[in-house]
């Protein structure tokens, strides 16, 4: 509930949502962009009322659009997660870190993979030796992950394999399955390639990996890398407005016009403010009200409340 | 050889070791501060020249003193390891970045664990019971470490074990067998229980962990944590003059009669440089010489040259 947040975070910058104020915000804002962990889910489990608010936003004809920094998955595991837990959301709709990563790839002309295909007939097998010999004088740089399957999917489906020569770029996410060899694999690769990109898909603290708790998020492994290589990598998801990009190209609202929703300052309120758009912070994830009131944070959202399903019953004046 | 150094190195403030100068070193300091990998072995392999060097100081009458961030042995695993390569090394005159993990806590006081009996004659099961229950009321906080056997040992002199209540500490240091749930429960500890200590051995980027290849040090675990903790550790080994009192309570010399030799610029020879200590880069480790000319390298040692077995040769004018 909106109203246990108590007064005194209001002596920040930040509005507690009431019924006016969210009756604004809808008549303002043509788009609402949420963030997903935290937001939307927590680990496996829906939050309460997010399916019922996400169909009242649809009924009045807001786009919904879902900027996410979780790589673990691509924009299709993405929708499928969605439809598993019974909310309908297209692909389109879907701006992942992994999609970021290929994207960032894809706009900065990195070199995609010819395959070298050895099924050829009527030849010879020194014309073919010096055919391989040639495609893999000519191969193009390769991508390295540091991360789970949602990354893979998005650089095979923008182009990208990892094949090919040396590596040209390292691309660093949320990986469960993080070890010495691979953490050694990337570091070499940033040292000792000229020129090696390091990508970074997001650098989340923590994230509720489960339902019922936090777990290293994406930052640690970028800072496991930075740590070795004393580089700081190239981030593509939030607050990186990296996605903007794209996000404008596919629906064309001003930013002025959309309200980033998100329960992260540093990631979600921050990619927010820094693309122009309306900001709300909601407490279902793993910002506490007392991490917005404490004297360090230098992050206000425009408007805070408890959880995403405020905006209906505050909408319906249900309070 | 220091010869194949190039001169464009003495345009910045260090000085090329020469027969002049070394004799002006060996004339003017009473204790050798060497670092131990990339300055007297790389990996398991000792550097040539190393015992010859070794044996022709202590000859001179002058100190010899073992400062190691390697945090993976303790003092006693690591005059082991010594006599092994053939070199006569006491654990006096070994001071680990493990051994100053176990000092830091004891010098600030860090609650050593009572140890629970189980094993009281004569005395009921309920009064037993309670017995347990007043004793793990009354559990003094536990150490969690991220890091290798070094740093257990020392810990376990020192009085501290891994038993108890509450972790108040988390110590982390070079682990190769890091895994997604150490990093979870350092992050946990750190973050869930209010006080909780997080001391990092040093922050390395990398080390000769084998003699041919270069691995993530310390620094890669801590800049995990780091990541997931939004905070700085408390770092006890070098570039952290904390070792420096230890040492000085040991051997009645002052800093300025040191000299540290080592082969990375924001450890070694930054510890030398606060502690008032001479100063010796060697080529021999991970440094290079263009790492020294970088325009963005503001750390430069009083002297450099390749191995250390250059002083032998410098002093004997064998060049």
């Amino acid at each position: 509930m909106a109203t246990q947040i108590s007064q005194s975070t209001l002596k920040e910058k930040s509005q507690l949502l009431t019924p006016l104020n969210t009756q604004n915000l809808l008549d303002s804002v043509d788009a609402f962009l949420f963030d997903c962990d935290g937001v939307i889910w927590k680990g496996d489990s829906l939050i309460d009322g997010v399916s019922d608010t996400l169909d009242f936003l649809r009924s009045m004809g807001k786009k919904l659009v879902f900027v996410t920094n979780n790589s673990t998955k691509s924009r299709r595991q993405y929708a499928k997660k969605f439809h598993s837990v019974g909310i309908s959301v297209s692909e389109d709709e879907i701006f992942s870190s992994s999609f970021a990563a290929a994207m960032y790839l894809k706009v900065n002309k990195f070199p995609k993979e010819k395959k070298v295909s050895l099924l050829e007939e009527n030849v010879s097998l020194s014309s073919k030796l010096h055919t391989l010999n040639e495609e893999a004088m000519a191969a193009k740089p390769q991508v390295y992950v540091i991360g789970e399957e949602g990354i893979l999917e998005e650089l095979e489906l923008a182009g990208f394999t990892p094949l090919g020569g040396p590596v040209g770029a390292v691309v660093v996410g949320l990986d469960q399955y993080i070890n010495f060899y691979k953490l050694q694999y990337g570091t070499l690769c940033i040292r000792e390639n000229p020129g090696c990109l390091f990508i970074a898909t997001n650098r989340d603290a923590v994230g509720n990996l489960t339902d019922l708790q936090e777990w290293p998020g994406a930052g640690c492994m970028v800072g496991a890398i930075c740590g070795t290589t004393q580089k700081d990598p190239i981030v593509v998801g939030k607050p990186s407005t990296f996605l903007m990009d794209f996000l404008l190209e596919k629906f064309n609202i001003p930013t002025s016009k959309m309200c980033m929703v998100g329960d992260r300052l540093d990631t979600d309120i921050l990619f927010g403010q820094n693309s122009g758009c309306r900001t709300l912070l909601v407490f279902s994830g793993v910002t506490k009200e007392s991490d917005l009131q404490d004297p360090s944070n230098q992050i206000h959202p425009e408007y805070m409340t408890t959880t995403l399903s405020d905006i209906l019953h505050l909408a319906n004046n249900k309070f």
